[in-house]
């Protein structure tokens, strides 16, 4: 598939794994990372918008715009907090403690302004969500046309048929926000669903991290730093993983190259009450209904995606 | 695929949809069910054989084996009893209230006995369970060599990317016995799953029921009497559906042919504990294993299903 002259906006609440994800696109071929949108999520949605900034700087691509986006859920009464085992996982400062450094900029125009542009210009761009669909619902809302303009979104959250990772049942993103989610999936957008069941096989080891090491570039220390982080907490959390999951890298690989991953069409919901809340189902309502909104990756290449990772963030990093 | 002369085991809680799950069975050419195992589920395990026998009476089979089976989960301290909800399902008698006679007789040997001359003749059987996994764990367990000599076993249960319907995780099959079930899907057996993912995509509604009774005969008019009172019922409790879902034919008919169904390759295991218990669900210590024990039914052509399970069940009824 060519990925020639291919524009992403990035939906990020960064992050280890969507500063990874912001690497992966940079370092793609042909690729031009059109706009940033931040999200609450990993870290609180001012400290997400500090980071990118510092991530974009330390990557050499200080032109590409940061729009501020949500900053809690939908029903939420108060701006977005991590819990303790969030800020963890990511460390305080949601980059694995890696020193940031960075000229904190944001664009003068709003997300939605942006977007309204987008739909109106009839931009071809790929949208890619890795956080909360806080945003994503939010802009289906506010911007005429946008579900039509964007095509098929890609949004990394989920999981169909493993388990959850903050309940048995629930994956990160979509229990930061179910209500949105569940807007986002019945509301006939056209998705492409990366959640735990591909991304838990994906993973990256310390072999990774110390090859980066050895490029000797201040991009590339930054990153093994973080990202070494990352896979101790992981080896705590998840010691079966042997490694980092990269969720949102697969996530923008996904949207650049659908062939990494096989899908099931369906058309899903998000539970909203009780133990199972935040969890992605089908919707019992709509299981035979002939047309499905969603592709849900459930099996995935993960050797050429790890090909491709490589490759894409060494070059990113150099 | 040539179905000539093709043996099943039908491990069965006779019940509704097991019975037509035995007329799609007996309907079908050059299928030969070898033997019927019987197993509590939705009706104690006693009132399954007076039901499996009475339908192979009706069906003009009375030369079928019929064997007893498990009366309870393995757990269990006391023998099964279904619930009011069951009761209400499948009728106080397990088959709709549809008024039942045959004569009650047992085979002289026991299933173990059976199942061991099976595993040492090779026999080329398919073995196709509808119930509960108690059977199949415990025959697992005493009978040498089974695993190998059955191949791939089909077994009618659980939920992967669907809701469940008894908890919003588990079916009921599983949730009869998640241990058995889990024991089932993690000890190495090659596995087809047909779920609630398909078999609720698979719905009979009174068209069929009335073009049986213009059959005429005794047993058209006890299944159209039979499968109104299920339809009733599943009008009531799963509107959305439209008709009753036909789960146990339909795992008949995969076993049979399983290009009817397009799975995924998983391996599986149960919860057995908290709110998400009797969910079937992906190993998450054997995601990446290249070596999947499972076919998870997730996609099921289900036109052609419809038209086999009309021809084979009218030419059974006939």
């Amino acid at each position: 598939m060519s990925e020639a002259r291919r524009r992403l906006i990035l939906d990020l609440d960064t992050g280890v794994d969507d500063a990874l994800a912001l690497a992966y696109a940079l370092g793609s071929p042909g690729v031009e990372v059109a706009a940033v949108i931040c999200s609450y999520g990993n870290v609180s949605m001012r400290t997400v918008v500090r980071n990118t900034c510092a991530v974009l700087d330390l990557l050499g691509h200080p032109e590409v715009p940061v729009f501020s986006g949500a900053d809690r859920a939908l029903d939420a009464t108060a701006p977005f907090a991590p819990s303790a085992g969030v800020r963890r996982i990511h460390g305080e400062n949601g980059l694995g403690g890696a020193s940031v450094r960075g000229w904190c900029r944001m664009a003068p125009q709003s997300a939605l302004g942006y977007l309204r542009e987008v739909a109106t210009r009839g931009d071809d761009v790929e949208y890619v969500a890795t956080g909360p669909l806080t945003n994503l619902a939010t802009e289906l809302v506010n911007v005429s046309g946008l579900g039509g303009a964007l095509g098929r979104v890609t949004f990394m959250g989920g999981a169909l048929a493993v388990p959850g990772n903050v309940t048995p049942c629930a994956e990160a993103n979509i229990a930061n926000d179910p209500t949105a989610a569940d807007a986002v999936l019945r509301g006939g957008l056209k998705t492409r669903m990366i959640g735990l069941d591909v991304t838990h096989q994906v993973v990256l080891t310390r072999d990774d991290t110390a090859a980066w090491r050895n490029l000797g570039t201040p991009a590339a220390r930054f990153f093994a730093d973080m990202v070494d982080h990352y896979i101790t907490i992981y080896r705590q959390n998840n010691p079966q993983l042997g490694g980092c999951a990269l969720h949102d890298p697969l996530a923008v690989a996904a949207a650049l190259d659908p062939s990494l991953v096989r899908c099931l069409s369906a058309n899903l919901c998000v539970d909203l009450e009780g133990p199972t809340r935040g969890r992605t189902v089908c919707d019992p309502d709509r299981l035979r209904d002939a047309e499905k909104s969603c592709e849900v990756a459930l099996e995935v290449d993960a050797a050429r995606f790890m090909d491709y990772f490589r490759v894409r963030v060494t070059r990113a990093l150099s």
